[in-house]
């Protein structure tokens, strides 16, 4: 693998992982969740468990790193969803 | 790279990726997308455009296919937020 390449593969993943911060950060101040799809919450937690498997199966920290913020940070927004949508 | 993981894998891509039909099947039939982070989806697109670049660069037909269109899906949201954000 080359070096440019990991450079791009790893600010992908900052980048596909850190969206999440705003979008948690606008439900937590704002409390509205109602436009939020939750299927696509359950899809994407599922999708994100299978990557963190994927990662430990092909030993490949990135992907277990990236992965498992990002469920961490839907998590998140499951839980306020939850706790906000009428 | 065992069949397994790479089921996993494929198993892995699909639901990421196919997590944003639900969203955006919502946001087109209720109109409403003000509870959707503007920020966490322009950080997203630019994410996966850089995993389709790390794709081409990697030679990764998956990474390239399921990332394509994640961003395709998610281009289109950001359409629908244009349109109804108020």
């Amino acid at each position: 693998m080359s070096t440019f390449a990991t450079v791009v593969g790893l600010a992908a993943a900052v980048c596909t992982t850190g969206a999440n911060l705003p979008q948690l950060k606008k439900a937590w101040t704002t409390g509205q969740t109602d436009d939020i799809s939750m299927h696509m919450l359950w899809v994407l937690a599922s999708g994100l468990a299978l990557w963190v498997t994927y990662g430990v199966l092909q030993n490949d920290i990135v992907i277990i790193l990236a992965n498992a913020i990002s469920l961490a940070l839907i998590s998140g927004l499951v839980w306020l969803k939850l706790q906000t949508s009428s």
